[in-house]
């Protein structure tokens, strides 16, 4: 049986959905940077109008940007991040964090420079209880509120044998 | 001029060359849970063989996954992730965590303990010099090491913009 991927109850699909595409990644990123209006966009990256217009119009729906207009006549609009925007921005950041790791050898294009420590800082993943970096390994996934077992058995099953290991 | 991604100086696009593809990214939860088995991912997923075998094989080139015989008559393989391949699971944990939040409302499917505190935990982002929470806005963005003004000019003059507005 061939299934489709909106069956996959999986929160990392349902990101991939808004930001798998690499034009949207890269249309957020340069509005975040705030190369918002549609041209400036269009001229940093290239795109042709066609499809910056298309992923600008998901964004929108997705509510990852609003639009906002900046001049009434003619009518001109730049884009802003929403808090969900906002959020996905931090995706972005893992997914740079990564890349600068891996494709860029810890000599990155782009370095970010933390505010309230003046600092360049490369995030790491702490724990929102205990306050402890969170590595590869130091979690275990198990069943969530909405995790649904005749959906998804062989994840169940996985889930159930990595409880047993540690128990 | 109509630029082809590759040309863009972007670590967040290196890293989507990777994982951008749906499939490839449920492969990966599938063998981080320890569904690691050619059939034993083809049937949790459903995809067709063809499919799993190039994506299970640009993971392995791309040095994302080892590939490990487990049996020897017929030969039969499992899949590893390298140190490299448990990197991409952490970009993995802030997709996840976007989509539970956005997507799930809070109530995901799959919830990760933390082994050392023993609690559900929700990781968050926290500046590796002085350990305190990045949020939004929060930091901004500069060159690093390795951007190129002449790539990438008007993300220069983004730049510039905002080391002005923060000075």
């Amino acid at each position: 049986m061939q299934r489709s991927l909106p069956d996959q109850p999986c929160s990392v699909a349902r990101t991939l959905d808004i930001i798998g595409d690499r034009w949207t990644a890269l249309v957020l990123r340069d509005i975040a940077i705030g190369i918002a209006r549609f041209d400036a966009i269009q001229g940093d990256l290239g795109l042709s109008r066609k499809v910056l217009t298309q992923r600008l119009n998901d964004l929108v729906e997705h509510g990852v940007l609003v639009r906002v207009e900046y001049q009434d006549n003619p009518p001109r609009y730049d884009y802003r991040l929403t808090e969900k925007g906002n959020d996905l921005l931090m995706v972005l950041l893992s997914l740079q964090q990564f890349g600068d790791k891996w494709a860029y050898d810890g000599e990155p294009p782009i370095a970010w420079r933390h505010l309230s420590c003046a600092q360049i800082s490369t995030p790491v993943a702490c724990c929102d209880h205990c306050g402890e970096q969170v590595r590869p390994g130091d979690a275990i996934p198990e069943r969530g509120p909405s995790f649904d077992d005749a959906a998804a058995p062989a994840v169940g099953e996985a889930l159930d044998a990595i409880a047993a290991a540690f128990a």
